[in-house]
């Protein structure tokens, strides 16, 4: 964790110092019209990122495992039922949190690596004649096993089934980094987080409502008050805010949305893809394997790596820490120990990206793997270089 | 607003460079063990400042007002009766925030301006024989109103009614600034925020939970996820989170915490009180008057003054920061447009602080108020020049 | 000291938090584009704020001190004469460092307090008929009195005079707070430093050069190396330095001709007489002498004051600094113990500088004058309700 | 140039967050005790990082570059003969400036690559009976080369020809980063800067000057103000400055000097000869050589390479630069076309370092360099597993 290590965990990211000096303002009265009027834009700007024309935009004080929470209590009513497969810890902890909020949820289990179930999802849509789920729950991005979900997928399941539920997405690792589509893929409430494609510190839920969940929202008795819709949106209106904002992280988004727009969004993705790739090809030529099942499920924000017979995941992540000062991620819920994972989002370049797969190399062989150094990097190098477009220009502040 | 003209609102306050420059800290592992050697001393070395050494410390991605609610969402159930005051804007809301929660509020209506009605609650709790309230909810300082409330009061109105109900206190605008003595006062929930007496950026609940209301949490069935008590609880005892945590606050609260230990909490009381105290000498001097109905409710955190007639308080606020570049805060709820306040927490001098009284003269008068410019500067600079201790030397560096 | 004080030196002076931000740049290869494309248009964008369209800029990573050396190293020869006249410390020492480089100079020694003398100049240009007299220094600010010379009046004389001397302007605590006018005034070395009208942190002599002062450098022989103009204009022609150049100053200068550019210079020159204007009636209200000799030689940068009679100058500003935390000048030189010295120039509101006031009032009754406190802060929040314009805009970052 | 790309000049170097934070403190009065409590203890400890004991410490506002004519300007006479052996840029530019400032020059010419030339220096001062030659001047690394002088064989060269002469060292781009020891090597003169082993910003040079060469001072008749070295100690010993001081770069050096004694000098040393070595091997792998001659002459700051037959050196460097955002030296000088230099100083990792080793890998390859990518990467990855300790702890923070 030396500061001069890029971390390669999937959130928080690296971030660049100009959104480090964007969030260095100071306090200043968050019911004065110079705090409107940086925070107005904000909402507005954010919803090209989120694909959304329709969509309302809202910030809260929290994280995006918060934002799970104020998607379902504004829009859901204590027994309600909810559809939501599990293929990772964090479609699993999402449908922890509607349990607990007293929903009913019928739960697809999903290997781990495989991606969404469209099939499942449209068959139990057609099953339910009487429209009982009220909502369909998808990981659009899952960290845990670096696979993406195909959402567009699910919205023509839903439509196949004809089926009037609302489609919530969880897009906290994707978001700002990876293809997203709110308005064409139907979707009706997006959760994101500041701390991860927007590259910023961690303590804010960004959430996109369209307005069918707008509408539920009016009859929908879950409790909340913090995380109200109402209080939000009716404060919003007029530059306000229901409480004390997080006003150092608005500006930084401020900052962040214009540098997505400077470079636009699709040389974003591609860009994401290309770091990605570069990963990927290092990976192969290893020898190691992918916990993503299949090409197309590729993450283009994470990669979860088996480690070798005989290596432990959570060792090797530690020997990094301690040994190299890099950070990558362990392997979570029942992966762990047998996975590693590298965060490729965000604020890298292809230097950076190289020196942490020497550092992993490295490391794998302190643990006793027997691979050749530089392999990984070679094949790289090799990919990067011939993909020479985009990555460097992005990042200078 | 500009950025080297003191804001005098109560909260978020004016930052100390020192930790402005602690919440520059790049983004880390959060599940390294630099994180959590940071982290957990933290949570330790809070207690103090809330005055406890029984209490569980926890911080949460949130704010104040979100504090409010992972208190009862973690002790209460649905239907449970608790008691409380209404005499200002934030004891309302707090109020509020139960209904929301289908709490059964018993409310008691004060007049703003007076304190916490101390015999109205024992007697409510005496007509109480079956211990149906849960919960007495006290606002330790009224922000609407500039009156502290007489928690030990309470305390013992509560012994003298024998009522085993549990005692939460809001002290967002009071903790590090005014004193506070969680264990004392047989306080079992204790709610802050970062941005206060901290005097960091917006995005934390800091919250003190008392044994018993831990044990009040087993049974607790309001639905909460983020929230948790438990999730957060066991993930902090080995150094984790159960999620991303507000990484930079943590590290400007680390910062925090040590320059109220090198200053010394008393110091820090008493500069507080020093600073109010100047304040109400130059309000005094000028012919204006508290909101406060007496003397011992006086907060040392923030002053309501009810301005003249003929005056509109919010265009008094709109015109200093306009013309002056300086925040003030507007008055709030029933006292809105009848009211200013000043806020005088966290980072002051006394030179700030007569910068602050400085300009709201040259305001008022620019709005038609006979004054005689200067009046209440020489008030506060006749009782500053006879108090010299203290405050100069905490706020450097 | 505090950071949340103003200081009310003549420079360093405050720096908004803009400019702070903006010399936060990581270091950059100097010999790459990127500085060359930030550097370039630095040079350029300085000619206004000197009044130049003719003059070549420069910047030395030195001080205003040594800005003096490169401008007398560079066009001079030893043995030279030259012409000054000695009103102040800062004109004492210019000539000292002359004659250290083995100038001689001819002295026209002045009361402080006066201006630069013009009919002496006039006098001693003509008495100079062989017109060995190769340059007249005039410092166009006397940080030690408060005293603004008459630079086109020097002009004047020495057009009367018909004499072909060069003029050399010393402009470090005038520049970009007072008008100047490089070419108009035909001055042929002008200096500057980055840390007052600039705002910046101290580190850089700013210079511009006429074209007559570069076909004098030609055949100048005083020995000169890191300071000389041939390497130094050679280099910059393509964006190169001839060493190792400060270049987090220079990238904070950048966003301070912008911040000057977009304020208009003829606003900064109005703001920071509004500022003195105000600090003179406060004086005046207090009974207190400026060393300044008359109001047209007033100085809107820094106001020499005389202490009364029983206080000693250096003990009132150790005092202000000690126990208010608030920094002002010591007298300097033979006004040592007589004066103090307020600096009004660069980042400063009305708040500001009413804070600065009301200070120095306390730090006086403290000393024992006897006045009365809030006499000076009213008479100044007179004037400054008076006239709101402009003042508040500036500084917001 | 990316602000997360490191960069791999030779200086100014990376900085580590903690010192970019030191150096962000807001402007205050130089003539305060609270400069002169942070500046007198940095002048101290200054001392162990000479290896001197009885050398006095002195810090200017300037560069490594400005600090030589300091050095000479201070302690030399018009028409004194010095001693010098040439053998890169660096030397060659302070033969130059000693030739400005009127001294006779005994140039020893080496070849570039070769170290500095003990013999021919013994024998040109046994040739000196009258012990005309006042000072030996050396550059401790050519940076130019990446070629280390044997400065203890040059005072054993002056012993042995029982000369009397001064020794003056450059250690602009070694000190702090190589074993250095003034008092050791007799060394009378030593210069260093603040943007190469301190890894600060530029903007300071740092010298320290022996009892001997104060006592020459005395005598020494070059002009000099800014300079003078009288001055600048008289106004030291209080606390004081003689002009306005480089506050922040002070304050930054403040903490690179705890930075630097937290991790042990020695270990510094040993970090970079690490550094240093990986590079080496690297080197050697793609069948690239280095400009130093013989392994005992290997800088451990800064590696000069030559670039393939039919490869411009700095058409490579360029396209490092824009394509993958990377900066490393260009060859200088006579060298400049011929080689590329990887600087390797100050504030890396080795994760740091494999990036910049697989980066310019990419760029040999991409001007048409037959080399197999990763080859240089694994070799020091291979040398750096087997060398894991210190280099990562010294940077966090």
């Amino acid at each position: 964790m030396s500061d001069q290590n890029p971390i390669f965990i999937p959130g928080p990211t690296n971030t660049p110092d100009r959104l480090r000096r964007a969030m260095q303002v100071q306090n200043l009265d968050h019911r004065s019209r110079a705090f409107a009027e940086t925070f107005m834009p904000v909402l507005q700007d954010l919803k090209p990122v989120f694909g959304t024309v329709d969509a309302t935009t809202l910030i809260y004080p929290s994280t995006g495992t918060g934002g799970w929470e104020v998607a379902i209590a504004n829009t859901l009513s204590p027994g309600d039922r909810v559809l939501a497969a599990r293929y990772g810890l964090f479609s699993d902890r999402w449908i922890d949190t509607c349990k607990r909020f007293g929903l009913r949820v019928d739960v697809i289990d999903c290997v781990w690596g495989d991606g969404v179930p469209i099939a499942e999802i449209e068959a139990a849509l057609t099953r339910d004649k009487a429209h009982e789920i009220k909502a369909v729950l998808v990981t659009h991005n899952e960290t845990a096993t670096g696979v993406r979900a195909d959402v567009a997928g699910v919205r023509a399941a839903m439509d196949a089934a004809s089926h009037p539920a609302m489609l919530y997405v969880d897009a906290v690792s994707s978001l700002a980094s990876m293809d997203f589509r709110m308005d064409e893929w139907g979707i009706d409430v997006a959760v994101a987080g500041s701390q991860k494609g927007f590259m910023l510190n961690a303590g804010m839920a960004v959430l996109a409502v369209s307005p069918k969940a707008l509408e539920a929202h009016r009859s929908a008795t879950l409790p909340r008050a913090f995380n109200d819709f109402t209080d939000m949106i009716t404060a919003n209106q007029s530059g306000g805010y229901p409480y004390t904002p997080p006003l150092q992280l608005i500006f930084g988004l401020r900052a962040s949305l214009d540098m997505l727009a400077e470079e636009g969004l699709e040389a974003v993705y591609a860009r994401h893809f290309k770091m990605a790739e570069g990963v990927r090809r290092a990976i192969t030529a290893l020898g190691l394997n992918l916990v993503a099942n299949a090409s197309h499920l590729y993450s283009d924000t994470v990669s979860s790596i088996y480690v070798p017979e005989g290596c432990d995941g959570n060792r090797l992540v530690a020997h990094a820490s301690e040994v190299y000062g890099m950070s990558f991620g362990v392997g979570l819920g029942k992966l762990n120990g047998k996975t590693f994972r590298i965060g490729h989002l965000g604020s890298l370049t292809v230097p950076m990206m190289l020196s942490g797969l020497a550092t992993i190399e490295m490391a794998l062989v302190d643990m006793g793997v027997g691979l050749q150094l530089g392999t990984g990097v070679a094949a790289a190098q090799d990919y990067y270089r011939s993909n020479q477009a985009g990555a460097t220009k992005y990042l200078a502040a």
